[in-house]
């Protein structure tokens, strides 16, 4: 099945947000087998997004709008669609009850347009919207399937994620559908783990093994069609056995999770605690692990210090070390090892993560920009610090030392140095 | 001018990334007074991408592509523009010799496919690369205007800026640029905002008033077309100075920086410091600090306190605050204060700022979700503590509260209390 994936809103023309939609849905589809060939983006203009269909009619046979469902007579998306296929337009009832409850309950006036958020092409499939008002609406005509998403993320990816996803199932028979597994890694580019899977990515064919990289984690996601999980397993463990076998040190997930998140998940599971001192990495490393849920049973907090006298009030790094001719200055092994210890002595925790180094755009201490050393502290373990030369802008080497500080301390966790 | 975006790339349309091109050059056509009525991403196909080029003249003057221009056979744009146009391909020798001594300066193999990127359409205008090695190209033929960019970001976007926009002025008439200010806003919701300017957005006609929103943080770009600069400023102040008096305590930039640049900006010019104490923010305040280049002079530092023995050990913050019954707890006004006060103290910082609230997903010491608490401290004054209920997600709670930190600063600095 070939798909376009068409996004209505003239916010987009104008540049104002970012179609990440578009994005999130190819993924989507092509986990589900579709191939997408365009994504289109048109504006809240009934002749431009009447054309838009019947350009996409005429090169796929999937048809995916976000945009265009909400109450004002800027949205257009459903009127449009329901002119172009000479339907007429419907009220999905318990959508509508819902708005009228919702109003009721605020007590606030009725606004009459709320009511377009209810409607539906005559002959669709009414997909729930459970962060939202704007019903969802699926149908199927003369071969053509139609799919149609409400803008806002947050209430496109669950309707997606749930009855559209299933009625795309059904659209395509089960038979088709893709089933994969995603391996995340750390400490390792993307073209050295291509290197390392070079004839496993030459020669795929089922599963197919996909890359993708983001700054400072890379991921492959390996996928098979398959009529249900079991046949799915089957066919994917010999893959993932032998990437397994070649990656062992970086591949710390086989699902999309962050980093922060594997590394808080294995402190929970060790009942073992972890703080941080940060200098050029200035709050990043702290940051990323209280993204996580949960992260205050391990994560008990840090020091960022960014200055040498923090350095040395707050962690206890001696001045000979930081200031004075022939020290080794704040950028060096001896502080990243300072920094470590001190912090964790301090809080009195299993492990502590430090991080120093030039992030730019100036170099400091006659030291080159992208030079950063992170430490590693363990309660009764000698203290180890690795140096990086990091290439990128400011913020990249930044988010390079954070991932590279948290993969130190994940290797040791899972035993995989 | 109508312009349509052509996005040429596989990975696009597998969701391996976004198309953040075509929000960046939505948003500088949108300047240069150019309307875009569509975008369109198509995969690295000839067929697929001559279908594209048919479909966007019938309905543009101007077609802007990114992507295609690399040294690999996958790389078609060029290729298949000069074949649609009827034209030869010819060599712009100035890139063809700065590719000749990139390699042999390498000493490693000339690889033959990388002249490909010195490759001009017949007739073109070649855009300077200064961040990579893709010349780029420009020409109008019959009244359509054709402009082809690279596709990594970091090379698109300095081309655009430089020849992409000063060959398009050349094309539009120098008359027709627009000129405009970016306004930035905190502590302010976009819907608030727009209530103050309610009568300016509804009568705007020269200059224009468009809102644009980030988490956190809302814009306003206010932008006429004028032919010179000095005429640009005497039709947009008028405008500029009713928005600024009503929007005081507000409007923190008529430039597009972040609010914590313009915090340390402030901090710097009073040879101020500043430290942080942050709890369910997590360092993300010192995060957001810590990539203002420079920021060293102001930040000192600070303490990540996420669990009560560091808030009470690194900071100070008494034991009866934290814990036992009837103590206010760890998120609490109480705590707020004592938190900055502590972090100011051990710094002996001129400012600290302080975050203590409930991220999600689930509630603590009773309290709901959204509840935080953000501190000022500040040298020779008493504390200062506000409340917020913050609604969103997690991240969406941690960056308001980051935000709203920095502008409780902001305020105190600017004097716009």
């Amino acid at each position: 099945m070939r798909a376009e994936i068409i996004a209505v809103g003239t916010e987009l023309l104008l540049g104002q947000i970012v179609n990440t939609n578009a994005q999130y849905l190819s993924q989507g589809l092509a986990e589900l087998g579709i191939d997408v060939y365009y994504q289109t983006v048109v504006g809240d203009n009934a002749d431009r997004i009447r054309a838009a269909i019947e350009t996409a009619r005429g090169r796929a046979d999937l048809l995916v709008f976000t945009g265009g469902l909400g109450p004002t007579l800027d949205d257009l998306t459903r009127d449009v669609l329901a002119a172009y296929l000479g339907r007429a337009i419907v009220t999905h009832e318990p959508t509508m009850r819902k708005i009228e409850e919702l109003f009721m309950g605020r007590g606030t006036a009725f606004v009459e347009s709320n009511r377009r958020q209810a409607h539906l092409v005559e002959g669709a499939t009414p997909l729930r919207n459970d962060t939202g008002l704007a019903v969802g609406n699926a149908l199927s005509v003369d071969g053509t399937h139609y799919l149609l998403l409400p803008g806002p993320p947050r209430e496109m990816k669950p309707m997606f994620e749930n009855d559209g996803r299933t009625w795309l199932r059904g659209a395509l028979g089960e038979a088709n559908a893709l089933h994969s597994v995603m391996l995340k890694f750390s400490g390792i580019g993307e073209s050295m783990l291509e290197d390392l899977l070079i004839d496993l990515i030459r020669e795929q064919n089922d599963p197919t093994i996909a890359p993708y990289a983001k700054e400072g984690e890379v991921a492959i996601r390996v996928s098979t069609k398959a009529g249900n999980a079991e046949e799915a397993a089957r066919k994917l463990e010999p893959t993932l056995q032998e990437i397994r076998s070649r990656t062992k040190g970086y591949l710390y997930a086989e699902e999309d999770i962050p980093l922060e998140a594997a590394v808080v998940r294995l402190l929970e599971q060790k009942r073992m605690t972890l703080t941080v001192a940060e200098s050029c990495t200035g709050g990043m490393i702290a940051a990323a692990l209280t993204t996580v849920p949960g992260s205050a049973d391990a994560f008990l907090g840090g020091v960022v210090s960014y200055s040498n006298a923090v350095k040395h009030r707050q962690l206890g790094v001696p001045m000979e070390l930081l200031e004075g001719e022939g020290a080794p200055g704040a950028v060096s092994p001896e502080t990243a090892a300072a920094m470590a210890e001190g912090a964790r002595a301090i809080a009195d925790a299993d492990f502590s993560l430090s991080a120093t180094g030039v992030a730019g755009p100036a170099g400091s201490e006659g030291k080159p920009v992208g030079l950063v050393y992170v430490g590693l502290a363990e309660r009764g373990k000698p203290t180890r610090v690795e140096k990086l030369q990091l290439s990128g802008d400011r913020q990249g080497i930044r988010i390079r030392a954070t991932k590279r500080a948290l993969h130190l301390l994940w290797q040791s966790l899972s035993g995989q140095e």
